[in-house]
């Protein structure tokens, strides 16, 4: 199946794939579960990714034992060398029949690939998040992605945990909380089906699930929605935070990333985006903050992807593996917010 | 072994066993592995535990197949009722031979129990951390105690996670150090044996073990006697922090707390404390900012304790099962450190 390339996007709590042609037409798109290998281990890993390209193969009535050219991995998690090889080799071994080769790259770098040959910032805030400077010379510059237990600012595991970490403060007397818990509070018994802060020790350790943990942000999105003040410090608190990770990579950024019609392209990824109405305020403000520092940070832009990353994912397994794979740039990204500022 | 009455003192990293006699003569004591059934879980915690007696009974020239009166423990995660009722109830079922009744408690209580029957404030910092206000009429008032995922603020883990993230953040140009990373960092390669942050993922996800985690606490006390400011930095952190749960739980002290020649009575328990020095800057600025709020608030000393809180679980055991257990207070705790504040 020479003519069939896959991509796989994989995320803390959902995964996607999908098959291409040559051409860039999609042949069949599936779902998976969390593919994450720090958070659910590599077996369960490579048999997510199999058993979705597998799916795929079927939906598009190819032969599922025949192996597609090249197999293009965008996975958060998908950075340590030994790590992604141990990967490659592990699903190589176990799973012959799927692909002729294995491609991986970080969910950054597969995002990244969807919406532009160009490069930019990518700046990934789903259940983790992670943030990547790409310049147009292909080189790299990272901030964050260290997951849970060493960053992971601006996520909704992030935003769910500083909810919670409030509630905590609060009832302990350790820290005045910045607005009033009780809504919050309400809605932690409610999501983890609690009647106090004790009983929220079995989801913090024993029964610890990063994805169910991060899914009480969406309840902290309706509530600020609601006008809920706690809930909306807290997303902006997320919006201060994945700015300062574009002002992290920022000194490093190539002059050229900043001339286009769009001022710095800034590609948002993940479910998080979907609240940036709540985010906005404080993200805004943040990096309002760099155009004294940068003369030439005179615009930026806002992008989303309008296709999986796993498209870019198939692009960077094809090229890999030797091929070409041709995105039409136009219907894989557009911007959903600028922001110009007036020089003194 | 009617005569006979076991406790246990359950930590993060290490464990104690005792068995004592009616008149409070230490008959033998044993040491094990983490019994924190968080961390370990259940089945670990508790073959830990009765490893630990068993040695001891042979130890003490006692049958091991005789059961003693009774068996008290003081155990780091202690604290949620229905886990705690599981423990007990394993325990009678797997190890019948092993004791007549047993009785858990938290670390706090039990280190409380050994040192006096008038109560005070315990501060728990160790692999983990945790701060109790017990008044003289029993009530308790808790501040912290809910792990490294939740607080754990002070604790040689949180010390040696904020050292780390300071590197980290560094690194990605997220956050400016306050001080030079360049020990810290060395100091994090040699104790972790990686040779960059990606080295550290296993460590924190994988093969994250929490003990071996905070004992990169005992580097940076090594870094701070040494003069690396970094590491005096966290320390003083440390110390902040700890004095801030004795704020939280101040309000609900009885004036009586107060009123003895020692001031308010502070139990400092853990590993961490051995670095006292470092962290007394911190700590003394902390709590010298309480006595304009609280006129009452004239004296503190520190204690500490010169017996394994192993000794007041074994008391509380022996009393939940209708015995009495007198312990020598005198020998059991000594103030190590007294400030006394001068009013306007």
């Amino acid at each position: 199946m020479n003519e069939v390339y896959g991509g796989v996007e994989g995320g803390g709590t959902h995964s996607k794939a999908l098959l291409v042609s040559a051409t860039g037409a999609i042949l069949a798109e599936t779902d998976g579960p969390c593919t994450n290998h720090w958070l659910v281990g590599v077996d369960k890993c490579i048999e997510g990714i199999n058993d979705m390209i597998r799916k795929a193969k079927i939906s598009a009535g190819l032969d599922v034992d025949t192996p597609i050219h090249s197999l293009g991995m965008s996975l958060s998690g998908g950075e340590q060398k030994a790590a992604i090889q141990k990967l490659i080799d592990d699903m190589a071994k176990r799973f012959p029949k799927l692909s002729q080769s294995y491609y991986i790259t970080t969910d950054a770098i597969g995002a990244m690939a969807t919406a532009t040959d160009h490069g930019g910032v990518v700046v990934i805030s789903g259940t983790g998040s992670n943030c990547k400077l790409v310049n147009p010379d292909g080189s790299q510059v990272g901030c964050g992605g260290w997951g849970h237990m060493m960053g992971d600012e601006g996520s909704a595991f992030w935003i769910a945990h500083l909810a919670v970490k409030t509630v905590f403060d609060a009832k302990d007397n350790l820290v005045t909380p910045p607005h009033d818990i009780t809504h919050v509070r309400k809605a932690m018994e409610d999501h983890f089906q609690v009647s106090d802060l004790m009983g929220m020790l079995p989801h913090l350790y024993r029964n610890f699930q990063k994805s169910h943990f991060a899914g009480f942000c969406r309840r902290l999105a309706e509530g600020a929605s609601a006008g809920d003040a706690l809930c909306q410090y807290v997303f902006t608190q997320a919006g201060k935070v994945l700015a300062q990770h574009i002002l992290a990579v920022l000194p490093r950024a190539h002059q050229e990333l900043f001339s286009g019609s769009l001022g710095l392209p800034i590609l948002c990824v993940g479910s998080v985006w979907g609240s940036w109405e709540l985010m906005k305020d404080g993200f805004t403000q943040v990096l309002s903050q760099a155009k004294t520092e940068y003369s030439h940070f005179t615009k930026y832009s806002l992008l989303s992807l309008r296709q999986s990353s796993a498209l870019g994912g198939a692009k960077l397994g094809a090229q890999a593996a030797g091929a070409v794979l041709h995105l039409d740039y136009s219907t894989t990204a557009s911007v959903f917010f600028s922001q110009s500022f007036s020089q003194p």
